[in-house]
């Protein structure tokens, strides 16, 4: 099963290695923990949209933006499982 | 400022409508109750990825779409508010 809070946690992730930032750093700006981004980009804590809207803007990305990205990574997702069920 | 749990309420409120279905059966096909369906139609409940995913399945909707949705209804939103800027 694909869970949202797992693709938003990959794109919130890459997004931060893109620019080569580190977790202290985005954590920081975005007012949160470490442990809480962590814990949303490894997918193991469902970010509250406020928080969610803290982070994005630490990264300096639009909320939409972020989401289209999520969606794609949905998608992604999604594909590979129905080519493991075609496969099988 | 634009929140996902309010787009993620709104699509699947409109999501619903499109089908003519009541709150209630879409809850009860979804196994959630009644009221956090509507509290998370409304954007006042963060839906767990778990449970959006039943509400999704319930609507006969995959989640890429519903999430491709959202992220054209926070775009949406997102422009509604910089024109606002814009005009000020």
């Amino acid at each position: 099963m694909t869970l949202l809070r797992e693709a938003v946690g990959q794109t919130l992730r890459l997004a931060r290695s893109e620019q080569s930032r580190t977790l202290r750093d985005v954590a920081r700006q975005a007012r949160v923990s470490l442990g809480y981004l962590s814990e949303v980009e490894r997918g193991q804590k469902e970010a509250s949209s406020e928080l969610l809207n803290s982070i994005c803007e630490a990264l300096g990305l639009t909320l939409s933006s972020v989401i289209t990205d999520v969606s794609l990574e949905i998608k992604a997702r999604e594909s590979a499982k129905l080519s493991v069920v075609d496969a099988a």
